[in-house]
């Protein structure tokens, strides 16, 4: 495990993660990892900050929303058949820890724990969280949203942030 | 003029923007700049985003709720001075452009115009606005809205992004 500044790799980040990663949320017993191709990185609040988008459908909304933080693991190296999984099933119905194998790890700052692999973790605390009002969304966007399913923003502090080689 | 992957420069934008950068905004004759001290970037939509966040006091606020797009210029060089002169004057009592000498440049894509300076400069179509609401806000974050003038968030989409070396 080696601690890493979030900016000196936000270039890493974001081609990874268009090519997905996975947002994992743990609320009481409630757990789940996501799939997410969106995410931004920066400073806002005096603050290094992750923004997470989730829609208001899906089964990590519900948890989430109960949650105080959440983590991103970023595979470095192919994952794209668990990705795949965890983008089209829903935690609902099928543990998809289980059911993939995935390995859940105790984060260092967070209830909410990372996922096993080879790559970057953030681990990040919610300090704000803003559902999308459809009224201030550019027509443009629209067409993402044909079944009216907005995302609700997720603000999070990052408070730890390291490369993993395990895979 | 060198055009580059806002990602690729993402490291250098986040030490530079800490540092103040200017975000300029135009909607019909009105035009200001203000020195920003944060900003998110990556991946929402399908698109490259920068997102940048206005106090509903600031007088850029009252324009960019009426523009279509802004500029973020970052300089790469000392300007300390403008930035602090942009950071702590309205543009409702002087007109910070004449008053610096800072010379607005045409942009490429928007009609906010871009900063004549050495740096990097991002041309934002704006996308999504989110006013905060505060009941969404974590505790820790309440002591920077002691007037309660809270942010409204502006998410940007990239649609130019460059290099200048004029100065």
């Amino acid at each position: 495990m080696k601690e890493c500044d979030p900016f000196a790799v936000s270039q890493t980040l974001m081609a990874r993660i268009q090519k997905g990663a996975f947002l994992t949320v743990k609320a009481g017993e409630s757990l789940n990892a996501m799939t997410i191709g969106w995410g931004l990185i920066g400073i806002i609040w005096q603050r290094p900050v992750f923004m997470v988008a989730v829609r208001d459908s899906r089964h990590t909304f519900t948890i989430i929303e109960k949650a105080s933080d959440f983590t991103v693991s970023v595979p470095t190296s192919d994952m794209k058949e668990a990705l795949m999984f965890c983008g089209t099933k829903s935690g609902r119905n099928v543990d998809k820890f289980e059911a993939l194998g995935l390995v859940p790890m105790a984060a260092k700052q967070t209830v909410s724990p990372v996922i096993k692999l080879k790559g970057i973790h953030l681990e990040c605390l919610i300090r704000f969280r803003a559902p999308m009002n459809p009224a201030l969304l550019d027509k443009a966007l629209e067409e993402l949203y044909p079944a009216k399913d907005y995302h609700t923003l997720y603000f999070g502090e990052i408070v730890a942030c390291y490369e993993t080689d395990a895979s």
